[in-house]
Order: C-alpha cells, then structure tokens, then sequence
C-alpha cells in the first residue's frame, strides 16, 4: 500500500471511530462544524472569489472521453454563471472508471475509508466555495447552503462511510475454521474473506440538494470500493463538479486511478441518466428526483441495487397543543424554510374542522388557519430576514404550482413576492396556505412542490390519522408530524407511522423543524413507503453495494 | 409481552449469543450435533414411525382458507408416499397471513429471535422424521438427508436469525439527542428506532434441498418482523410441511399468530409461485430454482427484495498437487455426492492438454482423467456403500442429461446404474465424465445438472484460468476450485474469483469438499456473478427485509 495511505489511516481513524460510534448510539455527533463562525480567518473571502473564479469559463476538469463542453446552469439569483463543463463520451468513461477498480478494491476497506474521510475533509476546507455554488444552483440563501451543502451534507458522508466500513468490516478478514472430528482429528481451514465492488455506481444529482443528496451514495460506493460517475443535475452542476474534483485530486495523491470519480456533464436534451443507467458496467445506482424516472429507474434496473428518493405527500396531524405559539412558530418556519422546496418540507396540515385545544381553549379550525398564516407574516415581514429564510424559487415550475393552488380552496395566506436587498434579479416568494375540506382528496392527496400547503378540515382527529395513513399509504411521505396533549392520540400516530413506514416529529415547538434530519441520529426517509425506496442511512443502504468472496485452503 | 416469550428469551439467549460471535469470527461453530450418534435413543425409531404415520394420509395442517387438497409427491427410492396436503385459496390466505404482523412486529428483535430458535430447536427434535422426509422427496441418502436436511439446515436457519437480529439491533432502540447550542443552551430531544417489516415474505422451496435452501430466507424474514408464506416444490413437500407445522406450533404456543406461517402446497400446473409472487401483499421473495424463474422473479418483482440461488457452471482449475491421490479423491467424492444434484457440484475440470505435475511427476491429460474416472470408480465399486453416496436421481431430467452427455465427447467414465439393497424401485446411477476441448465451449458453457462432468483440455493454466473467468462472467458458479503447487498460480485464481465472484477453495485434498459449505463461517453463493443475486448469509441478505421507522419528540 502506497505509503500516503497509511498516513491517511492513522490521521482519520479518531475520526471515523468517533462515527462508527454514533451510527450506533444515534446520540448527537458531527465531525464537521456547521457555523461559518468555525471556519479560518480569510474563508470567507477566499471561498468567494474561488467561487467567482469559475464564473465564465471552462471548468477545470480532465477527463478521459471529453469531446466537447456544455454549459447549463442558470442562478435562481439572476448572477451570471456561464460555466462550462467537460462533456464526455459514456463509451470513452467507463471503461476509465473501471480501470482502477482492481487496486481500490485490494486496498481494502481501511484505506478507502480514510481516502474518503480526507475527500470530506478537504471538501470541508472548501465549504464556503461551495455554499456559493450550492446558492447560485439550488436557489437556497448562502446560510442555508453553506449548512446543507457543506458541513450537513458532508456529515452524511461521513456517515455513509462510517456504514461502508462497518458492513465491509462486520466479519472477521480471516479465519481459522477448526472442526472437531473425535478419534480423526480436527479438520482445519485458513479462510480470507475480501469485500469485492459492484463495479461502476451511478449518482444521478438533484437541483435543491446536489450535494446533500448525492453524498451519501457518493460515498457509500466509493468506500466499498466501487468507481462512481456522477451525473448531476443540468442545473447543479457546480457543487459537484468541485467535489469530484476534489475527490479525483485526494485519489491521485493517494496512489489511485483518479477516474474512480468522474463526473458527466449533459445537455438536458441527451438524458444520459437514463443511457448510463442501461448500461451493463452500471451495477448501482442513487437517484434523487422525481417520481417518474425514480419509478423507471427502479424498473429497468431490478438487476442492480438502486436507491432512489422520489416525492411524497409530508403531513402534519394537528390535534392540541399545549405551547399555540411554539407551534405556530414551529410550523411556519418549516413551510417558509428554502421555500417549501424541500423534499421534507410539510404539505398537508390535517385539523378537525370542529377545531383543536390550543393552551387549553377551544380554538376553530379558521382560527388555527389564520393564526398559522399570522406566524408566517410574521416570520418574513422584514425582507432581510424573508430572504435569509427563502432563498431563491428554483424553477418556474414552483411558480407555476404557487399560482394553480389559487383555485384549489379558500386562500388562508397568499403568497407575495419578496425583493432581495443583493439579487434583483431573484424571484423569492412567500408560501400560501389554502384551506380545504377533506373532501377534496384530489386537491391535497398528491405532491405539490414548492411553498403550497393545505390546511385540511377532517371530521375529527381520528379522521385525520386515518387520511394520513391512507394518502401516506398510496402516496408515501419523508417526514410527518403530529401535535397533541393526548398521549393516546401520540400513541395512535406512532403506530400508524410504523404501519406506512414514516419517520414522526410528536411535538416541535422548538429549533428542531419536521423538515430537518441530523445526520448520525435522523434517518432520512425509510424505504418502507412510495416516497423513496432506501434510506439514508442504513446497514440496508451499504450492504448491497459490494459482495463477500471467501478462499479457503486447508491450514 | 406473554410470559412464554420472556422464558425463550432467556432460555435461548446463550445460543443467540454463540452464533452472533460466530457470525463475526467466522470461525467454527454448529448449535445443532450434525452425528445421528448426537440423537437420544430411540430418536431413530420414532422418527421413522412419525414419518410413515403421514404415508397415505392427509397431513395434518388447519389453515385458513382450505380448499381441497393436493398430492404431488413421488418418492425418488418408489416408496409409495400418497400424502395429500391443504390446498388453500391465495385470496383467503394472504389477509390472515398478515393479520398477525403488528402484533410480531411490536413484540421486538428478541422476542422473535427467541421464538425462530425455539422453532429450530424443536425441527432438530425431529431431525430423523424430516431427514426421511428430505430422502423421500430429494432423492438424496438417508445420511446426507440427515445431515443436510436436518442439522446443517438448522444451522443455517439460525445463522439468519443471528443476522436479522444483529441488523435490527446495530442501532440503539432508544437515543438522547443533544445538540450544544452555545448560550442558548442544548437541543435535546428523545428518539425511538422501530424495526417495522415489510409484509407478507413468500419462500419458493426446491426439489433437492426442501429445508436447506429454505430455512434461511424463511427465518431472515421471520425474524425481522415479517409473515412467511412457504410455498414448496410439489415434489418436496413434506419436510417443508412439517417445519410449517411445527413454527405454527411455536408460534401458538408462544401467544402469536400461527398464520404468520402458511404453507401453499399445489398441483404444479397451478404456478403459484408466480401468482404469488406478483400479489401487492407479497413484498420479500425467496427463490431456488431454475435460472428462467429465478430471473423472471427478479424482473417482475423489482420493487420487493428478491433472494435468489440459480444455476451456474462450477469449475475446477487443475494445475498441478503434490498429493495427487488426496486430489482425485476429493474431486472423485465432489462427483458423486447426491449423483452429482447439488448446486455446488463441480462441473468443469480445466486441465492443461500437455498434462499437470502431479507428485513431481509429468501426467498427461488422459492419464488424469482416467486416473479420476478410478478413483470414482473406487469410491463407488461397493454396492451398499455407493448408494449412500449416491443416493437416488431426482426426476428423470437428469438421466436424459446422463444420456445426452455421451455425444459430446470422449466418455473418459460411463455413468452405470446401481441397485439399491432397500429399495429396489429406486434409479441410482454414478457420475460419468467426458473429455472435451475447449474449442467446444457450446458443451460444457452452461450447466448441465446431475452427475455429469466435463474434463476440458486446455491450451495451459493460464488459459484454464482465462476460460474460467470466461464462463463464470457469463454464466456464474456457485463455487469453484484450484489445485496448483505453485503460489502464483494460486494467487491469479483469487484474482480471478474476486473479479468474477465466486467463492475459491484450493487444493482440497481432505475431509472438505468444494460442494459443502459450512454455515456461520462459509458464504453460499457471493450474490456477485449470474448464479445467485444473494449469499447465505450476509447483511445484504437480510438488511433489506425491515426498515427503520423513528420517532422523536423535545426531551
């Protein structure tokens, strides 16, 4: 083993001990600072301009294959981005992906784990640069980037590793087999057990969550061992471009073939998530988007491990609550946060129509609805904070789906357009509520992405749970939520959570929202309902992503 | 939790402790005595006399949604079976395999645990009436079937638990999440991990190894929370139905629900297994069988996890020995157990047309073959020896194979029929061996099932390696094997198995044969080539048959 490895072992092991510990506690734990506060003296301003560096120019990327550029991307804050990327032939790459897989493969799990955890670190050290790419792709405000597309993703990495060594590592390498066999004398077998890659994995990037989202295939593959092609999302290329980058620089010091991580840039047009993932050499596959080519994807590729995230219809039961305001505050954050563009972000809002007990008064349902709407105003009345909150709308499609939630129901809150003091050019909009009755399952009863949520009027909360457990059940979730004084209605939503397979939130009132997971404690998503087929993270994540070969000889 | 499952918890936790070392260790370890010697007395006569109490009767199984009854079976040995079995409506069936879920899923990790050892421990009770049972429906000898069918299955049964339980319980159940927040003071809220099953698992027996093949998936999904529908071979059904029998009994007696344990017995023309299979309800499918199947189940049921062993071409690689007559008595045994119907038999031999160094000494390739062919003939020259070996053929495919074998070379050993003292309704026949040239790939490149083998002259090792990596890439194996002198050698035939993967055994010269594995310390299948898309037994086996639903709420 090239001796820049061994250095690498000994410097991340404290590291990665530390992870394999929380992954099993599921206590608090984070290797890398989420506060701009921890970082350097200077990174702030460094990080800018190597995020402004890149802005009209070619990417600084070589590649095996390239046979052209493209350049696809376009800031939800107006800046101009005109960044060119690498444009590769799949004929070319993947036979330079695999080349290197015989010598990661015999480095073992070791060596790929602190490769990885180094690939994290320096991606760390850059966190500021790509705050700026995660803003200027995803549309979320520079706080929230540099939170979810640095330090919080890179933790999900982190903890995807600490999975891949865990699962590589739960058996014995060796082994002495010693079979008692009386008069005759034992038999004896030396066995070695080595974890073999898949081959070449595919991670198909998201627009909202390059990073965050991708990270955890990214890494979960890599430290088995596998290559990986990243494809991100025509309009998120950036964020990952510097960390394949990143990535290809940590491999070539280290002694391996830098093409264990590629990245494949595209036109929109050429839809080559769909013609990389036919391909044969392709045997896993991550995938964050939508429900239709999540579906496809889990079709066409039933020979080899996906795990896809797809959408889900995220509910809020509300029943009573002891702290009004700590709900309502709670809530109109979690609809407000990068506006509702978040794949956990609450949608449907289940509340009595005959109302709830909020600090023990009655409280009718109009009430709650425009008490709720009232927190929201609140929330983002002053326009620098609104900004702080929203961030940037990352498609038309989102605007789209604000104006056609007009006609749906009674409008509770209308969303408003915020003017942002540094970007004239961004679109930012505030969420609406619309208040429907239960009725009206075709309104609610399927995802509306983007800062819309409905406010349900159900018989009672009995009816409440027994609709999220129906439209959860068809339509699955990430996140749902519920708020009640009554243990037994607690209790009710626990067990219809556990029935259609959903993560529960009892209660947030305070700076934890529905919409947030931790990494090493959180898991994201579950894999037991239509919302996504895996979760983030895990033993079932890691474990299909290499094989155990055995040799043996007698002793 | 009723009291019956806080005394199988305790009484069994010693033995669940023993097997999760040994799932670590990978070392030796066997919970149930594989030596008929181990049984108590008089173990031998009433297992008998239970086994021919069912001859001729209907077996005695009350589940819900009967309809008829089915009799399929047809002893290998032309013992008259005549044993008809519950038919029962799918329809029926399904909903009340699944009404016990909730109740099993609440009951946790160990609860389940300790019911499946309680049902294996009262199976190896039984071990001599279902060793009958397997030697009546697989065709294999009474010791192999006793052996096989009984303890080595059992074993296998709980290494499966031992996984399940040691997935479900990596995590804590509980955890205490506390965030610092500086000045503010801490986040901290209280979270709860649930293991929550998938549904209702099917497990798709075979012909030749009713309850080895089965136990695993059976017991995997079991114990992770879910519902078993067993649907058997109607050629092998009575060992699968004495194990359902007794789990249902387990599982009453314990305070569950018996129906999380059914069994579908039914006349072959029904395809079952694959109305099942397609069924909403059924989401974890276990398979052995044909390759045909076993990939159409893997198409058709994408979004469930499917566990499947097919058929591949296991391969031995001849180089060179320095205990030649050790080597042609272990392959010679590999050959004839079970007339050559086990999924590990080898098939290929790849000797070097210019003849291996054996003993020191130049030997030509003919020499080799014929030296194997006596050393097969050896092993079998003895009538009542040779049948326990052999045991009887399965379904009269095999002979037609037998008969098909002869024109494609030149036949180095015939296959001969043998009588059997017992039974003399039985077809017996000993293995033959042909002698082809690589050039005649479209002979040997594909299985070709029963106790047929072919000696394959190659250009050199190399290319004896190059054509093993060939087929295997294309076709998979289930094991292969390598006799060679020198390290190098041996060296490029790990490489080799890693890239293809396929579990190596080298230089088997002793008690241990290419076509056993031993459970807790030998994966069965890899899950990485054409053979089989899962290995008995590792986490990716059992991993994706729960997930992990949380809740959390402010401290």
């Amino acid at each position: 083993m090239p001796n820049p490895v061994e250095a690498l072992i000994s410097e991340h092991r404290p590291t990665l001990e530390r992870a394999l510990e929380a992954i099993r506690s599921r206590e608090y734990f984070s290797q890398f600072p989420e506060s701009i506060k921890a970082q350097p003296e200077g990174a702030m301003d460094a990080g800018q301009q190597a995020f402004e560096s890149y802005l009209g120019k070619p990417f600084p990327l070589e590649q095996p294959g390239a046979d052209g550029t493209v350049s696809t991307e376009k800031s939800p804050y107006g800046l101009d981005l005109d960044i060119s990327y690498p444009h590769v032939s799949v004929d070319a790459l993947l036979p330079a992906a695999a080349a290197g897989i015989p010598a990661w493969r015999d480095a073992g799990p070791d060596a790929r784990a602190a490769v990885c955890v180094e690939i994290l670190t320096r991606l760390h050290a850059r966190s500021v640069e790509i705050a700026y790419a995660c803003m200027h792709t995803s549309g979320q405000a520079f706080g929230m980037a540099f939170q979810a597309g640095g330090a919080h993703a890179q933790d999900r990495g982190l903890e995807a590793v600490a999975y891949a060594y865990a699962e590589q590592s739960r058996h014995a390498a060796t082994a002495r087999w010693e079979k008692p066999m009386g008069k005759r004398g034992p038999l004896v077998m030396e066995k070695k057990f080595t974890a073999v890659p898949r081959g070449i994995a595919l991670v198909i990037g998201c627009n909202t969550f390059p990073t965050w989202n991708s990270y955890p295939g990214l890494f979960a593959s890599l430290a088995t061992g596998n290559a990986v092609v990243v494809k991100p999302h025509p309009r998120a290329v950036l964020p990952l471009a510097i960390t394949v980058a990143v990535a290809r620089e940590v491999l070539s010091e280290a002694g391996f073939d830098p093409n264990l991580v590629t990245l494949v840039a595209e036109d929109p047009d050429e839809k080559v998530a769909a013609v990389l993932a036919q391909r044969p050499e392709v045997k896993i596959i991550d995938f964050t988007g939508s429900t239709a080519f999540g579906d496809w994807l889990e079709t066409i590729a039933c020979k080899a491990p996906v795990y896809t995230e797809k959408a889900g219809v995220n509910t809020i039961v509300i029943d009573s609550t002891d702290d009004y305001t700590g709900m309502l505050n709670n809530v109109a954050f979690s609809l407000s946060l990068y506006t509702g563009q978040m794949c956990t972000a609450p949608q449907n809002l289940l509340i009595p129509r005959d109302g709830i007990t909020a600090d023990g008064e009655h409280t009718s349902f109009d009430q709650v609805t425009a008490d709720l709407a009232g927190a929201v105003d609140a929330l983002l009345g002053e326009e620098k904070r609104a900004v702080e909150i929203l961030g940037a709308v990352v498609n038309d499609d989102v605007l789209g789906r604000i104006d056609g939630a007009t006609g749906t129901g009674k409008v509770v809150l209308a969303s408003r357009a915020v003017d942002h003091p540094a970007f004239p050019g961004a679109t930012i909009r505030t969420p609406t509520i619309v208040a429907v009755d239960s009725a009206n399952e075709q309104v609610y009863g399927a995802e509306c992405f983007g800062p819309i949520s409905f406010a349900v009027a159900t018989d009672s909360t009995d009816a409440s749970i027994a609709l999220f457990r129906k439209v959860v059940a068809e339509k699955g979730a990430l996140t749902a939520s519920v708020y009640s004084t009554d243990e037994s209605v607690l209790s009710s939503m626990e067990e219809a959570a556990q029935d259609v397979g959903v993560a529960l939130s009892c209660n947030l009132t305070g700076g934890v929202y529905v919409n947030q997971s931790a990494a090493f404690s959180d898991f994201h998503g579950t894999g037991a309902n239509a919302a996504a087929n895996a979760a983030l993270t895990d033993g079932a994540y890691v474990a299909g992503r290499f094989r155990i070969v055995q040799s043996r000889r007698h002793a």
